[in-house]
């Protein structure tokens, strides 16, 4: 006696847009590395019917792998987003206010604007800008319009490197990415986040490392608009999936700013 | 030109059901303790631009606050779900098979079983056992049917104990949940996760702890049912929503056995 | 043709001064716990050879077990020992100076003032203070003095208590320790450290918690003077070894503010 | 009223063998990075008196910096030191026996065997290795025979690489060492441990990395001699000192199988 909506939607196709989580994905020098270690295996200790548990413990970062930046994370002349005085909110150890806890779940319609396949490359080559006009002309071309209230994905097709950090990190051949125009412009439809297939979200030049990061100003700050980074973006683009449902339900680590998260992507 | 299925599906409400994570929330003590520290807070670095980051290391268990436990965690007699043996699949400090990061994102219709309303009270009592025919009467009375591949939800009400760890944990009180009888008739129906709103999700004796687990036997070594565990249903139950679109999306901890995770239930 | 003193130091006995280091054992609830888990075990990766290794990953505090403060960790009124500002200390998410990198190996006379012994009682009892007076009857009873650059240990056999967490924590019947008195006294010796058998060093009355904690000023903040926690002087007690060359090493965590520590006591 | 030993020894010279716990040191991929975070900071909570502490969250593995092998962390054909069953050892998720925690604090006497200094060089070249004969030598020329029941520490130079972790660790290049000639050699003389400046202690041969480890098996499995690693021995060195005391404390991190130390040479 299922309902007819349901019925039809748990149908549709689902695509997974996270990384797997292990110790030899790129992670920013910023950031704690990943590590998973069983604190119990099989065989430790059986009950008395036979039953035995296997648990584990894990350290990571906020900011590790697939995952996706609260308000909190960064800010601009001591500011953060709506002016929050940023020495204020971080006091005690743990953000008051625009923590990742915050984040209500997304789940909103979303677009998909894959720069690879306007330029009819596979990947955008290291420290490739993304700008605005380029975006307008990818929109317009895929027949998408952004989505107030939802979700902006930018392929840059840069997931292709995941596999091999020293050139996914980018630090002395830069990476591709949305630069401040690009932020601009997606800001102004008023999406709740955007998200890229790199470790910055940024457009990077070579050797410049994360000197400044406009886009995260123009979208965290200015624009209350969260970033996911690390995204595969690569099945979604291959199917030519430039409309769907977008999901993303960062966990609620209480004040911290940001939270690893698995998003996916659901259309008929 | 959004699609229209899009613009309905945007518009339903979306229930979280996972409590907040943070160091003073109840966990077993089979599994590390949460904590989540800030590396940087705004201010230490300052670029040049003024722009400025935090960012946190986070240590946590697999089965850390609202959690989905893989095949992996629970093993019988040596053997793991479909007879894989737990000793060859641990091998290494990870699990090659049956780990978390093989659960695919739960994306199906869900359905909650409210014990404490057909009851008529607000939770139930300590140490008190869910069996099977009661739960087949509160789905006779609340109108719904097991969803085969979908998510079976079960609510004691002793969410109302979460900011309570002494008692959560009832390690000398027992905690009410599902007994044998009860896992085996949701197994059944052949769900793809069942969750329930304690720590253990089992019914716990007092004074026993957790000496037997037989839901997690017949669930996850006998019938491959996940299952999730501290799960939030107050709101939920509040608006007696029975019926709705259950999403999941467990990180991909690689080899690991369980994920903390924020499900949602989805509804007009 | 080893050297005389060589020869001789090297027979002497060694007191081990620290408690082991385990999940179960107590920690303040401002501190992160203590987990170690295996990475590895013996036969995860075999080398052709036929060896294997093993291998952990170890969370905790700088505070954790038996354990050095260093002149970082406490402040008063914004200033560290010396009038160094605390906040501009801190900046970078590590101490610039005063951090427990900066503690130079501790290898000088020690002395152990054993005020049950001197009450003619096991263990004091607790929110029992020790005062000036008393120290200087219980010193002058043994006939040692204080050692300037040295150590003073402070027993009050509390130690005893170190398996039940919830009494040596002490949060509502209090815990024995130096008063204010004491702090100043032990200071004007002109010690580098001081170490007790109990988490906070301090005497703690019922119920007040670490309200204040005046030995902290007095003692880090004031004069530099070094803090150990959780010392296990009952082997030494029990020797009625009074004077000893003191050794305790804490590890060099760059910007830290503690480090667990192994002290021990030789003695002909 | 100080005793006569005691003042004595007090004054004699103390060298500090380790190296500083930070983020960029020299890792080992098998192993945890190191990671320290500030959980509170002066101002976070300030108490009525003006107080406030500041304390951290540290994540290491017992392979960390300078640190001890306890004889848990190798086996050979599944056989720890003294034929102990390696697989029965580590049931349960931490050692039973020959853990860390095990260790009796090291105070004993040390001797510096100087090979770079003996062959007119500043530091060995990548992959040279170390053999009995050189040893011998070296130790005939510095007039120093091995401390039964003490220490042997071999200097290679190579912490001269410490800042540069590539060139350190030498996965490609190699890293100079002991062989196994060498080991046997020490072994011989029945040391309670011995150490060396690299990560691994053993000779490695360029491009081979840890393929297989003859030390760690001939004094760790075989003789149940205690390994130190990434020893900072230059201070030592440049002062020609060949014989001391040799203090060395592993923390008791229970059922583990290595701990960092900060190991000290004192001498006149």
């Amino acid at each position: 006696m299922a309902l007819d909506w349901l019925e039809t939607i748990a149908q549709h196709r689902v695509f997974d847009l996270a990384h797997p989580l292990e110790p030899a994905m790129p992670v920013s020098p910023n950031h704690p590395g990943y590590r998973m270690a069983l604190v119990r295996r099989h065989g430790d200790i059986v009950r008395s019917d036979g039953g035995s548990a296997a648990n584990e413990m894990i350290v990571l970062g906020g900011h590790t792998g697939t995952h996706l930046d609260a308000l909190a994370h960064v800010s601009h002349d001591g500011l953060l987003y709506g002016g929050v005085d940023a020495a204020r909110a971080q006091r005690g150890g743990r953000f008051q206010c625009l923590g990742i806890d915050e984040v209500e779940p997304i789940f909103a319609r979303g677009v998909l604007l894959d720069v690879p396949r306007f330029r009819g490359v596979d990947v955008l080559p290291a420290a490739e800008p993304i700008g605005a006009d380029e975006l307008r002309r990818v929109a317009h071309a895929q027949g998408v319009d952004l989505p107030r209230g939802g979700a902006v994905l930018i392929r840059s097709g840069w997931a292709h490197h995941w596999s091999d950090p020293h050139t996914y990190l980018g630090h002395t051949s830069g990476v591709p990415g949305p630069d401040a125009s690009a932020a601009e412009w997606i800001a102004a439809a008023q999406p709740r986040v955007t998200g890229h297939d790199s470790m910055a979200y940024e457009h990077l030049p070579p050797g410049a490392g994360h000197a400044v990061l406009p886009a995260h100003r123009v979208l965290l700050v200015e624009h209350g608009v969260h970033i996911i980074e690390n995204l595969d973006l690569e099945r979604l683009a291959a199917q030519q999936m430039y409309e769907f449902l977008f999901v993303c339900l960062p966990l609620k680590f209480v004040g911290a700013t940001g939270s690893p998260v698995r998003p996916i992507a659901v259309a008929p």
